[in-house]
């Protein structure tokens, strides 16, 4: 027992920062289902899985077995320049909300591409590199996970290609210009580039693009040029597997004082960040038994674990990508136009998805309007503005907070504050001014939506 | 000696933070002149200056001779909100350079104001709420300094009413959506809320504004409104005396290693993070004759050190501030336009000015092509995105590891790295775009300037 006062921030030190990631799937009693080919609608292989990603993360993706995998010393070298990130004891929060809870929360967003998404970035940039690529292809929406990329493709040489989502790339032109900086080629999509970028824009001459556009347009390139792969932020067990870095940094900080935490709360689009940061305490909970209660957060106008369908479905809009057995709301469910662009994804990392399905974690949806109410007063009272998408697990965390304060109970709160929200001013704006939506799908479009999954889950 | 590794980034523990600010002026064998009153051009008294400042910060801006002033407790726990900030040995940076130097640089842009200037906003609202103001005025160009104290007046409860120059107000919305965040009050200058704001509208209605307006607006407020005090976020030997927190912590860094700094490098504008940078190894050097290069680096657009008068001058344009001994431009020196709006002064702090006048510190200037040039290049090896103003400091500890490349010398070079850039993208597009200027004002525009400074001088 630790007994001296625990501080603002806890930093583990150099030597104290995880030396392996934690592949949590070889702890579950019930693995997550395989991943299917797009073409023949069976599990994939080492092989097809090869043509798509680096070969050293097609391993990784498919691997259920192998506990740690020990990160390469020029990734922990990379780490080191901008982790361990802190973890943060919310001192000043407790105090406004006058509970006996005790918050702590990983904070994430103390780099310049303002979010949690660098930790898997440069992990794939590393593999590609060292699989003597020239570069790679991605999709950006709101554009944490291309400022990313590129960040990541700078450090190691690579070329970075990023098809942003047009309506982002005129009204995000700041995360455009992060992009460049860090030399990144910066196109907005759709594009008269690749094939399905001139079709779409033959058929909608003043479309806005999509992320699933964007998405293939990125595959169609990387497919078309020598030497380059395809990466994805999100969903995949690789960049669950990368983001672990999250949830063994904060477990090391918590053990360093003895802390034992009674919940563990993030916000969930695709899953890296919640899936980073529970699998430690997850993986506790299967071996050890430890009574801690995970909660996903997810916004109501993406409810895919809320409302969606455990079921095989594609992983993008244009059914190029392999599928995963996942909550979904069907890959062609387009959410509303909400301000945490991070969370407008229509299903649920596989993994997440067992977790859930086996009672291992609960889920919750919030409201934008209330998302951004707990945004503000979080940055007034903590200080730091936080992005809309970690804004989501704050909210539930302080509702969390409050119980406590009714029940008298003084249990350990933590959650994930995945990043900044500088470059989301814009949606702070509509938030102050009064002008925010907070649409909710009907049973009726969610229906709908699910109604098209495709036949292999007959 | 410690010898242990030296990590890629030094924290102190919250037990090792500086307890206390240090006033360099107690050290200093030739004092910096005293502030003159507008009123009557003789040296102002702690009564006249109690008008203007809250009593406490009236004290310290004349006190000479206390070396130390206890931070108190309140400041302290939100400094440990955002502080320690790291001391970051810039490996990365010394490797692509190849250079025998070492290189430290100390961050101050993780925190949501986005640069130094919370160190001093957040003393400055503590003493006004412990004085029982209501609230307090400020300007703002560049929008750091509007950002930071929206954020220490939020903490505190206290009202805060931001005169934003109004090309800045249209050109970063986004800045404007974080004071307001904070709850600040922000006004485009000039308004018809002041008679200053009338006439200049009157005289010029269309014009984008002015720190100089912006300035007199916000005094004019202050003076008017019953419980509100005018604070100014550099220049005054107050501001300097709460950024010592920067150079007491750099210090403890380095003499944890043991690592004695060769050359302290540091952006100077009105001198707020120069002067708390270097604060402590000025002493050193005055105290116990340790040799140390001290340089301060101003943008060649605006060069009051290397081109300028050392001469009693005005602190604003307006001419109702109090009057200083600076190295100066003229107070109605107008900077051309350029991207690193915190370095547009047309002054520098007493306290700088006398160390560059008795030779304690050098000065040097650099053209804003090459400034950004920099910023870009330590971006991409070093991660973090800088603000245009701290990659003037940059620029120069680039120059100098290159210089230690050419002798084979082994020197530990220290610059102040004062916030990030993420609120400048607008200014990195045009860098990007190459269309930058480079302007750098003629002897003759110059001349004209210092033409004007008042009698006194004579």
């Amino acid at each position: 027992m630790n007994n001296e006062k625990i501080p603002y921030k806890i930093y583990l030190s150099e030597q104290e920062m995880p030396k392996a990631w934690y592949n949590l799937r070889a702890d579950m009693k019930v693995k997550p289902a395989p991943l299917l080919s797009p073409k023949t609608l069976k599990p994939i292989t080492l092989e097809e899985l090869s043509e798509v990603f680096c070969e050293e993360l097609a391993k990784q993706e498919i691997d259920e077995n192998t506990a740690y995998f020990p990160i390469p010393d020029e990734i922990r070298n990379f780490y080191k320049m901008y982790r361990p990130s802190p973890l943060v004891r919310a001192y000043c929060l407790e105090e406004k909300l006058q509970t006996p809870a005790h918050i702590y929360y990983k904070f994430e967003g103390n780099n310049t591409s303002g979010s949690h998404k660098l930790n898997s970035a440069i992990a794939q940039a590393y593999y590609a590199k060292k699989q003597g690529l020239k570069g790679v292809t991605t999709e950006t929406g709101a554009g944490q996970w291309g400022t990313a990329l590129s960040m990541a493709c700078s450090y190691f040489g690579l070329d970075c290609k990023v098809y942003m989502v047009k309506c982002s790339y005129k009204q995000k032109p700041f995360r455009r210009e992060v992009m460049r900086t860090y030399g990144a080629n910066v196109t907005p999509s759709p594009s008269d580039q690749t094939e399905i970028g001139k079709k779409i824009l033959q058929e909608f001459p003043g479309t806005n693009g999509s992320l699933g556009c964007a998405i293939s347009e990125a595959v169609e390139t990387a497919s078309k040029l020598d030497g380059y792969r395809y990466v994805l932020g999100s969903v995949l067990n690789q960049v669950l597997l990368h983001q672990t870095i999250i949830g063994l940094e904060t477990k090391a900080a918590l053990d360093k004082y003895d802390i034992k935490p009674d919940i563990v709360i993030g916000c969930a689009g695709g899953g890296s960040n919640l899936g980073g940061l529970i699998a430690p305490f997850v993986g506790d909970k299967i071996k050890n038994g430890t009574d801690v209660r995970i909660i996903a957060v997810e916004p109501a106008s993406c409810p895919s674990l809320t409302r969606g369908k455990y079921a095989y479905d594609y992983c993008d809009t244009g059914n190029v990508c392999p599928l995963q057995k996942m909550y979904t709301l069907g890959s062609g469910f387009i959410p509303a136009a909400s301000h945490a662009g991070g969370l407008r994804y229509h299903g649920m990392s596989s993994i997440l998805s067992q977790l859930y399905h086996d009672g291992l974690m609960e889920a919750t949806s919030v409201k934008q309007t209330e998302v951004f109410e707990a945004a503000e007063f979080f940055a007034r009272v903590e200080g730091t503005l936080p992005a809309p998408e970690s804004a989501h697990a704050i909210k539930v965390a302080i509702d969390e907070a409050l119980k406590c304060k009714q029940t008298g109970e003084s249990k350990n709160i933590v959650f994930g504050l995945t990043g900044t929200g500088y470059f989301d001013m814009m949606s702070y704006q509509k938030f102050h001014d009064g002008v925010m939506s907070d649409y909710i799908p009907t049973d009726e479009e969610i229906k709908i939506a699910l109604d098209k999954l495709p036949d292999i889950n007959v």
